[in-house]
């Protein structure tokens, strides 16, 4: 986390691992908030029947919320403002099976009203990742005061 | 459901509903599949904290869940084969609050290889809709023997 | 152009027309600004060998364009404001055959930061419309001053 | 072009080469088809008045044209079969300025049925590349019968 070198940082991954666990549905779908940097941001969660569809896959709806959530995250690294999801786009490209869903944010572009972070979503089986989602996601940025009541930030 | 009208329709609407039922995921987040017609699907869930974020609102992987399974849903209702998300893009347009939210989805291109769905989804408080999200799918549509055997289908 | 019952939009109107003279490209393809009214955009193209691919349908560059310009201009609309496109997603339903392209943009959520935009795109066939292209943008609105400096407003 | 290590190559790069030829839009835009291999494509266009938009940018129309090109051309390449555009999705990150605008399109997950391929586009300054709009795009993959006879191939 890069806290001895970058301490303005400290305080903005306190935030959103505060922010993040107040989540019910994060809690629900039991994910957890593995790493996090000015900029990136990846959420991994492990197999679970409940997480699945009925072939036994994770469900599609399981990678869009890890997108989601890590797509918002990792553009509140930035500079720590509130961060609102707009939109995105997901490419499911092939089944997710396995033990383990990782998702990988990064910010391509950070910005004063709206920041792009594309994010990669792989599937672990026997430690092998597989390339099982990729995403391009559209962050609004807000200002303190409006972030802290009437929108929905992340951070 | 039009079964009167439709005998096909009746058979893939009960192995739709089969499906469904089997999805360990459709099941923890609690959504019913309120409404099932030739090209159009609905989908729908009550508010409980364990679906929101940190501000009291549906968190936005609820939202996605929802578009997910409807899109794929509706577009197997064409023709009853199964059918697989490729791609969609999701904008959210306004804070998910209220006591419930359904998702709307509809065919708006049936296709031999790829369907295309549009999906909205709406938040009720006090009985009223306000517009939420809105979405726009590509579906995959898969020969019965690929369905069986390697991928992902819905129906 | 509601301008009678609408004063404002007139010079709103007024302004986009002056700006959309003086794209270049706007004036390569030929297109033409054919309707205009707060939240809606209509840009039109008539058939020409040049705007075409290898099997002479309209260039798919061509559709992307008419929605890139008519999406942007529907957001400006709203309040006159400049306004710049940040993203959008093309679906491409059936090959542009026909002797033109019609582009109609309106307004799904007018918004501070970002408006969302939807666009079809209809190809006419001895006067009968058929549903080519469909889209859904987000445009980032600018305030003024950064709109006359340092980016690239439609309006 | 690797035609010497990959002789089935030669063959689709000429026929490639020859359909973009007969493109009347590429044509118009004077872009050319500048390299070429397994999975990828560059398309690359000079600066000229009549491609600007009204600040002297390059239109976001361009970029849109380039990337619709490259991203079927790049999944054309990997079996010789004719390619479709299906959907895109494109987040313009940087006004586009310069003297040039380059396009390069890579298949990430080939598919029998849909191939998803991503694209960024770089504009360039006295040589220097500025990254301006990245994009993600599912391109139907034809049957040789079908593409000859009813759709819109890239190649």
């Amino acid at each position: 986390m890069r806290t001895d070198t970058d301490p303005g940082f400290a305080e903005i991954a306190e935030r959103i691992h505060s922010n993040v666990g107040r989540q019910g549905f994060m809690n629900l779908v039991g994910a957890e908030l593995s790493e996090l940097a000015r900029g990136e941001c990846t959420i991994a969660v492990e197999r679970r029947p409940d997480l699945l569809q009925q072939h036994g896959f994770f469900h599609g709806g399981v990678t869009a919320f890890l997108v989601d959530n890590a797509t918002t995250i990792a553009a509140a690294t930035s500079r720590g403002q509130p961060a609102l999801t707009a939109e995105y786009k997901l490419n499911l490209l092939s089944p997710a099976v396995g033990e383990k869903l990782i998702c990988r944010a990064r910010v391509i572009k950070p910005g004063r009203q709206v920041s792009v972070v594309a994010a990669d979503v792989f599937c672990v089986t026997d430690g092998v990742e597989k390339h099982t989602a990729t995403a391009l996601a559209s962050i609004a940025m807000l200002n303190e005061e409006v972030g802290a009541t009437t929108k929905s930030p992340a951070a």
